[in-house]
């Protein structure tokens, strides 16, 4: 089976939007083994609309498209589609009822162009849209069909997971069932490298890495009849790769690193604070980012200054002298000095260069240390970051947060 | 002149990435006064590519390609072009010489595919391209033209501002020149109802607006023989936003909020010292990331619990027992209490109900107080935000830092 994807917008060709969609979908479809050759994108014109639609028609056998739906004049997909099958599009009242009910919670006037939106073309199967007012809906003769989208993500989304994928699932005679691994603190190579048997041998289920900004996910699917036989192929595998990738696996469920710790610190009965100075709040926000850390989080000190190091943790006026502020030193005394002077079972810190100035030949930008205080000890590390400010600082958050999930091992004396 | 975009890479039809060039380029082509009814997405398929540029260069003067460049067997885009413009491919000593130094300052070998990169259709223009290997290309006959660019938007953005930017100004006789404004605590809907007279009869320059979460950005562009002259005619449209909209506009250079409050405390010799409890970092965050900040900002405190906005910022126990920890009351201590203890010349604070947890029917989540110190007197706010947990914290900091910004406005007593 091949798709195409078809993206309806002006806003679109104008360079207002990113489309998003076009790759949400086409991520969908090749984890489906549907092959998708060409992804096209027109405005919201009548004759181009139907000359992309005969044309995507005339190459595959599923064209998907997004964008409108919606009750304005310059909403032409349901009616381009229509007439590309040959069908008269008719009012469905389990429609119009969602859309009169949207607006009355909404307190607003419905006005009558809205009702468009209750459009279909005659024997279309409707998909809700449960946040938004325009449904979706799929169109089929036997041999080819459309599948309608609303354009805004947030709509679109929700209604592909929804009621896109079980459609295609049934017509393909395929399920998935996936499962996202996270790896921090091992190179995208040697990840790859390291899997390199599990990967080339694979065909179902299947694995596909993806790098982020300093980390890897990696994507484990299985094509199964139900969930829950996903599960028991994926299961094995992804045992398999923490076996061979070891602790650099943080999260089997797709959890960010910071919701790990979040859950660790909670599980585990422990409170942390945090002391940073090049990262600049940036640990704090991202634990402050997941709702009920509250119970865990004692509290987070910015201390860019030498002062504010003294004056909040305690760090000795000979340690920044004798060692500089950004030093092994000084990181162990802020993150001894936070955990004693906040009650925390855990201090965590960081000083570093963050550029793009104030580095030397001997002493660079990316020259980072982060420190753990915990109730047996305080371990320091030295850090080589690259990149710009932002990068430097987003990799320092991370490796500070990540000396934090390791004192949970049970091979650590901190634990 | 009508322009079609092609983007070429099968990791665009796997979903592996969001195609940013795309928008990208339809920005500056809407700025240019270009249309562009078509963007394509096709893989590095020979057939389907040479399918796809035969429809486009039938139905456009100008087509815009990126990606397909490098050194592989899969990257076929000059082959094709060089194709369908009856072109061969010969080698650009230049660009080989640009090719082998990079190499060598990578300190790596350069393996022979590499010099792929440096064939060219003969006749073209070429393109440097300073932040990769592959340069790009401009292939003319007189009447059609082809623009190929690589693929990383790292390496296309600067190589459309640095070359096809002048290529497409000399080409359509226009050139460009735009300012950006940006405005803080009004509405969308307000700004463009305020504005209405300016955009109604607006031709050049032109006022083009976009919402950004909880702000909005005015593009003012003008189509100009030169830069100076387009200062020229931007300039007092400018001076008529400000003056319409009045104090709301923070910046008319496209900086962003806590750019414009850094450049403030610094003009202003003052300091600046921040406690937060429901932003939880992000306005430190936001201020380390701009460089040279350590001059003006002493610290921040990250206050999340009663015990830590006692113990650090002196908030007294019966102010929190009388009025909650989310309560002007709260707030103002807060603000004056990390004014105090750092000797800041500004203490500004955050404490509120960001959720999904913890709000109720009178204090429901969205409630914030947001309160700045100064040497004059405390100014507290109350906030009703709406939205997500992290929707809540950035529209908190944004408040916050615009509230520091306001201090330095000429009718304060704080300044």
């Amino acid at each position: 089976m091949t798709a195409e994807i078809l993206s309806v917008g002006t806003e679109l060709l104008m360079g207002n939007i990113v489309n998003t969609n076009a790759q949400y979908i086409s991520q969908k479809l090749c984890d489906l083994g549907i092959n998708c050759y060409f992804q096209t994108t027109v405005g919201d014109n009548h004759d181009r609309l139907v000359s992309a639609v005969e044309l995507a028609l005339s190459r595959a056998d599923l064209l998907i498209l997004t964008g409108g739906l919606g009750p304005t004049a310059d909403d032409l997909t349901k009616e381009t589609i229509a007439d590309a099958f040959g069908r008269d599009l008719i009012l469905d009242p389990a429609s119009e009822e969602h859309i009169r009910m949207r607006f009355a919670r909404m307190g607003r006037d419905m006005t009558p162009n809205n009702l468009k939106q209750a459009m279909f073309p005659r024997g279309c199967i409707i998909m809700p849209n449960p946040n938004g007012t325009a449904p979706g809906c799929i169109v089929e003769d036997g041999v080819k069909a459309a599948i309608l989208l609303p354009g805004p993500p947030k709509e679109m989304a929700p209604m592909f997971d929804a009621s896109v994928m079980p459609y295609l699932e049934k017509r393909s005679g395929i399920m998935l069932h996936s499962r996202v691994v996270r790896v921090f603190g091992m190179g995208e190579s040697e990840v790859e490298y390291r899997l390199r048997d599990l990967m080339e041998h694979q065909s179902n289920p299947t694995i596909a890495p993806y790098a982020l900004s300093g980390e890897m996910k990696l994507r484990v699917t299985a094509r199964c009849k139900s969930r829950a036989e996903g599960e028991i192929m994926i299961a094995p595998l992804i045992e398999r790769i923490k076996a061979t990738l070891g602790s650099v696996v943080y999260s089997t469920n797709d959890q960010e690193l910071h919701e790990v710790c979040a859950a660790l610190l909670k599980e585990h009965n422990a409170t942390l604070a945090v002391a940073e100075s090049c990262t600049g709040g940036m640990i704090a926000s991202k634990l402050v980012s997941v709702p009920g850390i509250s119970e865990s989080f004692i509290e987070g000190s910015v201390t860019y200054s030498n002062e504010a190091k003294m004056n909040r943790l305690g760090v000795k006026c000979e340690t920044l002298s004798a060692y500089t502020a950004v030093s092994a030193e000084t990181a162990r005394e802020m993150a001894e000095g936070i955990r004693r002077t906040s009650g925390a079972s855990y201090g965590l810190a960081t000083t570093g260069i963050a550029g793009p100035d104030g580095g030397t030949a001997e002493r660079p930008v990316g020259l980072v240390y982060i420190a753990i205080a915990g109730k047996a000890e305080t371990m320091v590390r030295e850090l080589h970051l690259t990149g710009g400010r932002e990068r430097i600082r987003n990799m320092a958050s991370l490796y500070a947060l990540d000396l934090l999930r390791r004192c949970f091992l049970s091979d650590s004396s901190n634990c």
